[in-house]
């Protein structure tokens, strides 16, 4: 018995998704919630890996006892009593019962992140740890038209951390856009899968653009030399959330 | 030479204001960055303690180096360049030279707090230590009824906590009222001055009309009978705001 469950997360307080000896996860968090919850060891897969102190509005995991124990508790109650055993900052939304071979990461066929920049001079106490306070001015309409360069199938090696040992770069694209609220700027942008830091790694040559540094069109040209180094620095994580998994 | 703050800070990570010897204190970052940015050890007086976990939009502090020290920073820099000595969650938004007489405290001639309660049933991640999180249906119209009763001068003793050896309990309270926007409900209160966990207090009495365990009505009573135990439990910290402070 298998159960996708859609939870969000603030991952101040984790080194990420993934259960790691030094630091606590959030899958360590949900197993043993699921484990009290259901009173059985369980098998707990993720959608990906989240860096520490990357956030998910809509994170993707399925759940399911080891061995043949049956769970009992009805699907629709799951959300709130997960949620009784677990931190605030981990909350469960929905979950329902998939099939057997459902692979909350090798079934995904789109995922979206949301990368929020706060450029107002005065920082805001209230979002540190929850955007990246970038304080200078940005030019958003070169930046706007840099996004777009982004759309479409390309091989983004030149948007992969270095020591990355994945060889099939190719990945599409099949959103990318920045929209501007006050001092809040937003990248959104939407492929059938990402590449390790490859967002945080957009995000900081967009700022690149943003600065004067590279122009819109130097975007096409970094992607194509699929050189990591001609590329602009890697965002900090706490800007970056996991938005949307689609199946 | 004195300077008076404005800052903001999260209040999730500290112990409160106050230093104390368990526990990282607001007062104490903020006596760390002066002491760094004016290169001399600083006196560093707040407008009032919080508890734990509580959080200010508005918090008033004055900072005097010790003994006859100049402060050679131009005053309109000095929220920038504290901001480099603190972390993120607590942040300066502007400075000025007062008189040496002046305190924050004893000076102050109003403070207004908010409250917020989450209503919706499943709870937010990203709201978490943020706001008290009460998942069960309220009747906010008596609520906003029972808000108004607070008004005016009055012997605030049934909303003081117990062991408290403050003897003159009477407070002005200038405004009280109660408003909605989504399943969000905000508690806010000006007076000329506050009891220990006051605020919390008439928040847990106000939850209390909204479930009908109280009327309206019983708020005014409840005042009257100055008598603790007959008012509502203390809300939790998390939802509390110090939000102004006029002079």
């Amino acid at each position: 018995m298998k159960i996708l469950l859609n939870l969000s997360f603030v991952g101040t307080a984790y080194c990420g998704w993934q259960s790691q000896k030094n630091g606590k996860s959030v899958q360590e968090a949900l197993t043993r919630a699921a484990n009290e919850l259901f009173g059985t060891p369980c098998d707990v897969t993720g959608c990906s890996r989240t860096d520490s102190g990357v956030h998910a509005n809509k994170y993707c995991v399925t759940v399911s006892p080891k061995g043949d124990t049956e769970i009992t508790v009805p699907t629709e109650k799951i959300p709130r009593a997960l949620n009784t055993f677990l931190p605030d900052d981990i909350s469960v939304s929905s979950a329902k019962i998939v099939d057997d071979d459902f692979h909350p990461r090798y079934n995904a066929v789109a995922k979206e992140y949301i990368y929020k920049i706060y450029t107002r001079q005065e920082r805001d106490a209230f979002l540190a740890g929850r955007v990246w306070f970038y304080p200078k001015k940005l030019d958003v309409e070169k930046m706007k038209l840099a996004a777009e360069k982004f759309l479409g199938k390309h091989d983004f090696s030149a948007f992969m951390a270095q020591g990355s040992k994945i060889t099939d770069c190719e990945r599409r694209v099949f959103s990318s856009e920045i929209t501007v609220d006050g001092d809040m700027l937003t990248f959104r942008v939407e492929a059938d899968g990402f590449l390790y830091n490859m967002v945080r790694i957009m995000v900081g040559t967009l700022v690149d653009v943003g600065t004067g540094r590279f122009s819109p069109d130097d975007i096409t040209a970094i992607i194509e030399g699929k050189d990591r180094s001609k590329a602009g620095t890697t965002a900090p994580a706490e800007g970056l959330y996991l938005n949307n998994v689609k199946y």
